[in-house]
């Protein structure tokens, strides 16, 4: 018998430097109960406001390279930001994050996200200086 | 007994001029089934396509100066867009809406929005004439 | 009898090339289910790294143009960039994709897309060469 359900767990990430990183599988690792749910839907939020999460290519590592490198250019860093105590990657930091965003809303179907082909979750860290990160990840839907 | 359930709010927030604002209290005061709500999401829809919603840092009220200056400079006003009837300030509020995105779907734990402890939820107003805007709220998840 | 539901459908749009694209009835059309929902949420998640989705200004047709216009400033083309192997206007794509976002998530309230007024969802496409999208499209929420 199927029915509609929720589960939600806190997970912490591996502590990472600046860049883009393909995280799918270090989040669906601590998830056992996605492959119970035949359709629905998988949010991650990151509870931080200088890193971000999306989307983006898995084939071609020099991707995640370049749009760390955009990401730059989009919002450089500045001495004439008023926010500067923390360092000058902290204020691009939070502007990135807010462009790229907070939270991801992935489908599941049949027991596993249905992503595209090249598609991968990927956490984008705009401080230089290492930090872990926390996501909470709320399934919705059918589960059997 | 808990059950998995909805309740849907259409709610205005106060009318604000450009910049970015602190909302997550505004919001949740109008929200008073929240706290019935173990476990879920609340998607948060703005209406409306020159302002958006964000999540950012509240401890510095900076970093919301900084944020709404950094906007202009990602896509700075200019009489060369074709569209332009509405004012100077019209068309980068069209394409900074879509930078930030309309809608924002926060996890919910314990009846709480489970927010960092530095984020916010942030009104992204991009029009310079004051705006009152309509948000869309819709909680799903386990309700006691 | 109303009761907590989900479907999901997996759609292609037409082939387009690089602009933006009001796609809400081809969207609509293709999800009967969406008039059965009384309140929900409708996800949709693309499934490439080269476009994105977004909700925009419906009226003049001329915001579109700007918008992808404003794109091409915000990630120029560039020579410089890593990834090149697919062309120039490759790795500008899958910036933008992240930076428009790949998902959203509407609200439904009385069997429709509770958009405002002014407001239809948009196909952002990044690449000059026509390419067909397929869309995950889940829709959760209180069914009769």
């Amino acid at each position: 018998m199927t029915k509609m359900d929720i589960i939600q767990r806190s997970i912490t990430l591996n502590r990472r430097t600046k860049g883009f990183y393909i995280v799918t599988s270090e989040i669906t690792s601590k998830l056992p109960e996605l492959k119970s749910f035949s359709m629905g839907t998988l949010n991650l939020f990151i509870q931080h406001t200088s890193a971000a999460l999306t989307i983006n290519e898995n084939w071609d590592s020099d991707t995640r390279e370049d749009l760390s490198d955009i990401m730059d250019k989009v919002v450089p860093e500045s001495s004439s930001y008023r926010h500067n105590a923390e360092g000058l990657d902290d204020m691009p930091a939070h502007a990135k994050s807010s462009l790229i965003g907070p939270s991801l809303t992935v489908p599941i179907t049949n027991g596993q996200l249905n992503l595209g082909t090249w598609q991968d979750i990927q956490l984008a860290e705009f401080r230089r200086s290492p930090h872990s990160r926390t996501i909470v990840c709320t399934i919705q839907g059918l589960r059997s």
